[in-house]
């Protein structure tokens, strides 16, 4: 998939092969200019103002530092379940009219949860940010709820659930290795809750997560676009300063990962299972865990063997060895807690897991014996940089940069200075984390199959396909 | 191991299969007199009392209805450590005295924690009976702790992770199969908590939990011995009932198991691993959660497949194909939520992992297959009756026997009435039981492996062996 978009914008190296360049040459004067500005209220909200001045939009997002792993046990789900409820209204705001005021006023909203954090997104023309702050600052604390609303909701979450991941093989598989996992931590749990959870939800549980994590002193506002330092500022002290600040609202505490000292598999047999499937999770430090530049030097490996058609993976398992049909990875790096590495490969008829696992091994064994060349981390790099460059032309892009490294712990010049620190990260680097985290005692293998009787009954409908 | 103990009172079984007529001849009069009496006190605190008059000694035993699955998440370990702070002293009874004392008047006291309970005990002779009750209800309610004593007691806790966890490879499998099994559900977590966790542990948190949980209305007094319910009830009166009744003291709410859909494998390499092993455990219904019925067909299902010289593993693996040296299982129905079950096998020399588990496959795929036979139930029943009327022999157990079933929600007529239930258990219900229970999506298996080079290394040793 990285592939495909990469391809996209090959006519962008050459000015990013000089935007390197400066990066190089004047490190220090780049930190030294921030592009963001960040100032806090006096009621703990803080505030980063991204300008962006090629069209008159802004995107306003109001990020909460709660996510998924801040549930209380038993209540999975709650905080995505929120995100849903807060669109519901507020004295001020009539049922279920929040994103029509936007719309009808030419924006587009929209909101997520993750893990970590929960966050609210409008994109708005110039004019209309007051409008979308004195709405999201009401809600904030004003959100009102009907039990019915709170019931029909639920039947939504509940589809959602239904639709995206126990309709899907690929998802379980995921919600299973995730849970295989985490032996102690959070993580483990799905965003959207197990199911059984989410159906006992309730209005009090909403009411009960919102006046616990709700709060501007949790809460980080970022605002992009064709607006000024000053011009967001007065705005922001006339919606969201007046909201009292409430310290006893912080992000939670969360239980620890213990070592992990046992390889771990998952093997899922479902009938709605397309082509047989390997994937691999490696619990990994994430950029606010991580020991300087390993976290980078992690998302670099991440490219070489897992991102398109000249990658490690591809190469062996794809071209030579044709025992993939698609091959890849990622790298989770951007969490409070862990992160965690990936890998995945679709396995050709015929050929059998254990031969592809063999093969996904042999290629990072060879990595981690031998380490890689410096043209492939010139071309990763390169890769990376581009997307960076890339990312600054989508104002939401940007915006979400930005939210996310506030809300896992990082500054704004740890942010801006990314692309400097991973310039900076040298072969060695790359070796070195491979023999680190890709370490099996730390990782969960699963196997998505179809199962036995299944595969003789795919096969022969195969033969007399038209008479079924 | 069941095996050896059976062989030891083979002589009990004439008078046993006399005692199992009697049963099946008047289970209605047989439920009707209940050998214990059960009341409450006007607190809540439940007293059971079993008179047995063979010796003049009394077993004195009180039961928390709280266990290391009620632990606050980040928390693990503290309903163990605060088990053994419980020793450390009262305004009435000196640092470190309570012990001393019982010994000193010819008892012997103990403790322990569970998953579900944390339970106190002492054996002392018949006069003594006042004294312990004197001292457990001081200590309900009145635990002194000088931060130091909770912090030289936190390094004896984590001693003890490090010797009976940390040194064995087995005890690690366990673990890791544990947190594997649960998704969700807190019995995942170990009884004694995970290392980092404890090692953080405080005064404070051993307090909130004992606030939170220590009450007599979450409490259960077993006395069993050479004493009457009214002798039990009078001193119960004079030393538990004035306790103030908490009603806000409860078990905890624990997060419920979504449904497992997806085999589960854990890989333990260690140099400090013995023989090869092979483990699995499936997620059962206990006791408490059952249909009728069901947790006695499983009972008997695993004393059939796993326990002594006649069981199928034993005649299939050890005798007959010789690929593993022992064998066993277990069925964990003792539980407030889910039980387990639990099979294990070690492999003989040059004998695979894969090998032993396509045998032991085997075994269950033809019980679920063909069923067990009549002759092999009734030997799986008098050996359960046997066990039975052999803990009857022992206070102590047969104190254990009333305390572990009304603390998992039993209640005296059900504890009572089992030899009955098994003793109707059909070979239907036991393949019906392996039908469902023993289903692979509901299971996690492990491998308890030396490392490759390890193996090299022990088999060079062992030619030269002296000269090491």
């Amino acid at each position: 998939m990285n592939g495909t978009r990469f391809s996209g914008y090959l006519r962008l190296f050459i000015l990013l092969m000089v935007a390197m360049t400066l990066i190089e040459i004047a490190p220090d004067a780049a930190e030294a200019k921030e592009r963001a500005s960040h100032f806090t209220l006096k009621n703990g909200m803080e505030v980063v103002v991204i300008p962006d001045h090629r069209a008159p939009v802004v995107t306003h997002m109001v990020w909460y530092r709660v996510g998924s792993a801040d549930e209380t046990p038993g209540k999975s789900g709650i905080a995505h379940f929120l995100e849903h409820l807060m669109f519901k209204g507020t004295d001020k705001i009539a049922r279920g009219a929040f994103s029509k005021i936007i719309s009808r006023n030419g924006g587009q909203d929209n909101a997520f949860t993750s893990q970590d954090t929960t966050s609210y997104h409008q994109r708005v023309a110039k004019d209309r940010l007051e409008l979308v702050m004195d709405m999201e600052a009401d809600r904030m604390t004003g959100l009102k709820l009907l039990n019915e609303d709170v019931l029909t909701e639920r039947d939504v979450i509940l589809e959602e659930r239904r639709s995206r991941v126990d309709n899907s093989p690929q998802s379980i598989l995921n919600e299973e290795l995730l849970s295989a996992l985490y032996q102690s931590h959070p993580y483990g749990i799905p965003v959207i809750g197990w199911h059984h959870e989410m159906a006992e939800l309730s209005r009090s549980d909403a009411f009960e997560f919102y006046k616990n994590y709700y709060a501007p002193n949790n809460a980080v506002l970022i605002v992009a676009g064709d607006v000024t330092r000053d011009e967001v500022e007065k705005l922001a002290k006339k919606y969201y300063e007046p909201i009292p600040t409430r310290p006893e609202v912080k992000r939670s505490i969360r239980s620890s990962e213990p070592p992990h000292r046992a390889a771990r598999r998952v093997k899922l047999v479902d009938p709605r299972a397309g082509k047989p499937m390997l994937e691999r999770l490696y619990l990994a430090p994430s950029y606010s865990t991580a020991k300087a530049g390993e976290a980078e030097a992690i998302d670099l490996l991440i490219k070489i063997t897992s991102s398109g058609s000249t990658s490690r993976f591809y190469k062996k398992l794809v071209i030579e060895q044709r025992k993939a049909s698609a091959v890849g990875g990622w790298y989770t790096g951007t969490a409070v807690d862990s992160g965690r590495i990936g890998f995945y490969a679709m396995a050709l008829d015929g050929v059998s897991m254990s031969d592809v696992e063999a093969s996904m091994e042999a290629v990072l064994d060879d990595i981690k014996s031998n380490g890689v060349t410096e043209k492939e981390l010139e071309r990763a790099k390169s890769g990376f940089l581009a997307d960076y460059v890339y990312e600054n032309d989508s104002q939401s892009s940007l915006a979400r940069r930005y939210g996310w490294g506030l809300i896992t712990g990082q500054k704004i010049a740890d942010i801006e200075a990314w692309p400097d620190r991973v310039s900076k990260v040298s072969v060695a680097d790359i070796q070195a984390a491979a023999k680190k985290f890709l370490d099996i005692k730390h990782s969960v293998t699963g196997e998505l199959l179809l199962p036995t009787k299944a595969k003789k009954q795919a096969v022969k409908k195969q033969a007399p396909a038209s008479k079924s």
